[in-house]
């Protein structure tokens, strides 16, 4: 039988991105279990995969809601049929605020906020809507991305939610840092010391990230969890301890297309598939199944540079390879464009409905 | 009159990709001109745009044609109206002859190559078309990129196309380093020695990058110019000497959404509408037209942080700001949705038709 990568090559052409769905079963399913384990509700982030049928598989699974990071996110993914997202971001403006409106007559929709502006805005949101709109107080607890500082503030803002018209105080969401469970535990007790006084109850704590899916457990009254990258897994999850490569459920497929000496290897796809991100102290940018000593080393725009030197066994122009990204999330927002395979069968073609959304 | 960005924000909500006709239609002219100078033809890269309205100014501008770096920025383009490409890429595999084959019977196509399979491919779709297509070699004169390394293996390329049926030697294609003039002019000497003991006369030399148009003419025989970037410039544009802050025709319109602590700021925008490209030397990811003195410090996919530390006037949460970004390439691609201003005035907001196109 015509080996799957040369049959996509041929009939699809490289570079693709190869999504196969038993591993995806596989990993929505560790997920799942992961939260049910510890009696959390699992709320996958779909910024991941973008995708109507990826986020209905989850909630199959036994998600209880799904996460988004901006409203057309959150469209896309309503107009498909889900009807309970939180977005954990900071809306703003007289625009989103219209379009947040009409989220909140399709879908059950929470928001985060981490500043009196948010919430001011917010209100003309829920006023719109005519009905209310669950807010959680965003909280930095080490990351340093968005959320207020300090307990004192988070207090003061929810008390400002729960004191505002159409808008219902819900919780807490954080993002910390994989080792940050201490200082998130801190931060929580004195915020619900602060509440208590007022007779504010935290319904939700909401924690983050694939990562720390392994410490699961470690943040006092986590209600529920929002993980993305575990759906596919990439470079990073497995650099981070949380993916085998057998868990890496994403390949891009990509053909030599030139050498250019003996050290050195050309593939069809380059930053604009690949995109440029590291982390976790990775060297390259993806790791190529059929030569696991290759460097991905560099990028243009549509070229892939290999450095071969370590290399005994060389790839030739024309052939095909397979590679895992570093960062799986913004390929797919570039692209959008899935092939969704069952270990060597083509199931299915996808466009992902949420891709490239501006706003 | 409310200012353009907040009526942008208002309206359309950000980040938006804000684009100016009046600094495009600059940009464009001057690029013809500079070409006009030197009696070189000016076939400029879409990859910076991809978006046929685009494509067509510039070739009302005085444009010879075109040139892409996929088949699927080619087929929107030939689907547009556009009629004379040249894809500068080494296209390999049976779905991509098939479809250039097709392209060749829309317009007048011409294709690189660097190496004997492709030439093999590239046969395969002339005797599909049944008409013969256009080949350039593609040379490395020094940025180690793809193309021949030697003249030796460009001679042999050469008399490889012009031996083969249905495919036409048109000349040769490089995309030379700022200063690598002498290495090119060595190289094309020596080829075009070679080629005159076998009659082979090489028609065209193409050269590129927008950088390049600032050494125009000192190539020997150049006969055409591919430049992407100059369209639109960005800060490496600015960086490399080409572009003034004033010619660069399309600003990142995003607002600050948090502030967190005294010393930092967040943008609505992150790695998945900013991408993470940097080059020529730059700090920072972008500049901020309201704070030059803010760094762009760095990202997550939908955060944009803000280093404030030199800022003595700093944003608020709400304020809207202009970013122009370090390289704008692969930010239509990921977005692909641009509004077209003039000034203050919205004219019209378009999606670019070639927008992370995968093949």
């Amino acid at each position: 039988m015509e080996p799957l990568k040369m049959r996509i090559a041929r009939e699809i052409g490289t570079p693709a991105l190869v999504v196969d769905l038993d591993v995806v079963e596989r990993n929505i399913a560790k997920v799942q279990a992961l939260c049910d384990a510890k009696g959390i509700a699992n709320r996958p982030h779909i910024k991941t995969h973008k995708s109507v049928l990826l986020a209905k598989m989850q909630r199959d699974a036994g998600a209880k809601g799904i996460t988004c990071q901006k409203i057309g996110e959150a469209e896309a993914m309503a107009e498909g049929g889900l009807d309970d997202i939180f977005i954990s971001y900071n809306l703003l403006g007289e625009e989103k605020m219209a379009r947040l409106a009409a989220l909140m007559n399709k879908a059950r929709m929470s928001v985060a906020a981490d500043n009196p502006l948010v919430v001011e805005h917010l209100a003309t949101a829920a006023a719109l809507a005519g009905h209310d709109l669950h807010v959680l107080v965003e909280c930095d607890t080490g990351r340093k991305r968005a959320g207020v500082e300090t307990s004192a503030e988070a207090i003061t803002l929810a008390k400002k939610i729960a004191a505002t018209p159409g808008l219902v105080f819900d919780g807490l969401m954080m993002y910390p840092p994989e080792d940050g469970a201490a200082i998130s535990n801190a931060f929580i007790a004195e915020v619900r010391a602060g509440l208590r006084e007022v007779g504010l109850d935290i319904r939700v704590i909401s924690s983050g990230g694939t990562p720390n899916l392994l410490n699961l457990g470690s943040l006092d009254g986590q209600t529920e969890h929002r993980a993305g990258t575990s759906i596919f897994n990439d470079r990073m999850m497995m650099a981070a301890g949380f993916a085998s490569m057998e868990e890496c459920a994403l390949r891009i497929y990509t053909t030599v297309v030139s050498r250019g000496g003996p050290e050195r290897g050309i593939l069809d796809a380059g930053s604009k598939v690949f995109t440029t991100d590291t982390g976790w102290g990775l060297k390259g940018y993806g790791h190529i199944l059929e030569h696991p000593e290759a460097e991905v080393a560099r990028f243009a725009e549509e070229h892939g540079f290999l450095d071969l030197a370590r290399c005994n066994d060389r790839p030739k122009v024309g052939d095909v390879v397979r590679v895992i990204p570093n960062h799986i999330c913004p390929v797919v927002n570039v692209v959008g464009a899935l092939v969704l395979v069952r270990g060597e069968e083509i199931v299915e073609r996808i466009d992902v409905e949420a891709r490239g959304r501006l706003t």
